[in-house]
């Protein structure tokens, strides 16, 4: 994994550095912007979804190795793109342990201007989207497996910003149930975390339906345990490993299995608590820590785990019972445990 | 021109209803979402950009009719996209006589809302993006000339990002110079008025060096005409007919050769009154119309109108120097003319 990190991370760098170049002749505003844009897509990130596309071109038997790298880094600029738009939805300043785009801009000028830092994130975002599909069509891949790929991406981003928008409507809500979790789940996280990498790194290799099916499984499932786990990091993971501020989760509304169950099991003292720092605009170290206990205690935590557990079983059998080759099995059941442990 | 207009909005149309259907069964709010993409996208628009692609795929000697007329939607919903985030930048609560999305949306709950509302139209402006790629991907065009359209949309997209970006930056300065101005023009406006639906139009058909040279001439004279007539019905246009609030060019402070020249002509207190109602919240129709007539005295407008011609005399002579078929020189020569004569 750590092999095509670094690889990825090159063709990034590589592909910003040339953009970098052709924006200064338009203007040192631009420049920058796209500046950012490199900073920020490099600043970390897993790379999880550019090996999963990398993967799955390979578990369809594509060996222009190459090529499939360039490709992925498609993936860290789709990444890129919708956390910058998603920064600015969530009104957050902090992002992979460095400032969100809107932040910075909103400080470019003497006076804090907040309108212009979320209009220049709104073109840095978009930007990022455009360069997506730059980074496909300069591919060797045939222009039909080309299509296709931009075709699965683009289906894909649709998904998600819907997913995105129905995300923010329950976070106004004050009532939600298991459905609406996992609806959100579905569109906003499962299809472009999972399914978009999958099928758009398959689509660039030799079509087989059977391995495809195996995969389309290993992407559902994976992709929901992906959530699943960021919704525990996103209240029990260390604020200096996440990047994110302590509780944010818990400031934002967001709702999950996590606190789902939580209100469920608890007590009517607890709940109450629980409530009271849900959309709450800032979360004390105390706070946090008394809700992680209610959590632990109301067995959400282990019913999350499990559930995610069970979700990466399922994505593993899928895997082991194709005709995938055994080099890319034992790749896509590495990813699949390392998506339920990672700490980020 | 006007038979294209209803092909044009019936394409939209089903394109539309479909997607419809598709995203109610996600949820209704997402449904909603598209229906307010139908309607904003339908809801005016001069369609100017699609005919400029479907009259450059014919002087190339293109003859799938009914499919470049399917693949010129696409100029409607980048244009869609784009005018959903403009209006966020601009603040603007009107469009094309209507309600933007973010405002709409930021009166979605008893009480108002406006990061909502801003956070839903950067969604719906994505989605339209993504809806650009979709139509162009369901057409019969062979693979390659799919990719090459979407390559050159791609690539203009991101230069419409910058340019805006420009624009943005420039709107915040005191001073300004014909050469920053002109470098929004050409970033913001020739780019995706003329370059991008003339030469993805002409990509679709078969490649000729010689016409694709004087499409280009075209293109970029017809594009910034396009932009300096827009600034003079910014100012002298009627609401009714624009869809505008009065004199909001002025109140955003947009820079245009209109103020330029009269900044540069005008007695001190005229200066002074102008600089004043730059950036002013709103502008009553008293102050629109003395601006106006300063605009008019310091020969100003003239200025302006003289330039358009001269851009649009030259696109012409492209044309008619170049061995595009008599049927669609005559065409792209109506178009050049419509650009400076039109009323909105």
């Amino acid at each position: 994994m750590n092999k095509y990190k670094e690889k990825i991370n090159l063709v990034l760098q590589n592909f910003f550095d040339a953009k970098i170049i052709q924006t200064a002749k338009i203007s040192k505003f631009n420049c920058d912007i796209v500046k950012i844009l490199k900073e920020y897509t490099l600043r970390g990130g897993k790379r999880l979804r550019s090996l999963l596309m990398i993967y799955a071109y390979q578990a369809l038997g594509g060996n222009k190795q190459s090529e499939i790298i360039k490709a992925s880094a498609a993936m860290e600029l789709v990444q890129t793109s919708l956390l910058i738009h998603d920064d600015i939805m969530d009104q957050d300043n902090l992002r992979r342990g460095g400032e969100s785009v809107h932040y910075k801009y909103s400080k470019y000028f003497d006076e804090v201007n907040e309108h212009f830092g979320v209009s220049i994130a709104i073109i840095a975002g978009n930007i990022a989207a455009s360069y997506v599909f730059d980074v496909i069509g300069n591919t060797t891949f045939s222009d039909s497996k080309k299509i296709k790929a931009m075709q699965i991406i683009i289906d894909y981003l649709a998904q998600v910003n819907f997913g995105q928008a129905e995300d923010i409507l329950l976070s106004k809500k004050e009532n939600f149930t298991e459905a609406g979790i996992e609806k959100v789940h579905y569109f906003k996280s499962m299809t472009y975390t999972a399914m978009m990498p999958i099928l758009s790194g398959a689509s660039l290799a030799d079509y087989d339906k059977e391995k495809i099916n195996a995969l389309k499984i290993y992407a559902q499932n994976v992709g929901l345990a992906f959530q699943i786990h960021d919704d525990i990091i996103g209240i029990f993971g260390d604020t200096k490993k996440t990047g994110k501020p302590n509780g944010s989760d818990l400031s934002q509304n967001k709702k999950t299995f996590l606190i789902l169950k939580t209100l469920e099991y608890a007590s009517k003292t607890e709940q109450e608590f629980i409530k009271k720092l849900l959309g709450q605009k800032s979360i004390t170290v105390y706070e946090l820590e008394k809700a992680r206990k209610i959590i632990i205690k109301t067995k959400s935590l282990e019913y999350s785990r499990k559930k995610a557990q069970k979700l990466i079983g399922k994505a593993i059998n899928a895997i082991q019972k194709s005709t995938i080759n055994q080099k890319s099995q034992i790749d896509l059941i590495k990813i699949a445990n390392f998506i339920i442990d990672r700490e980020k």
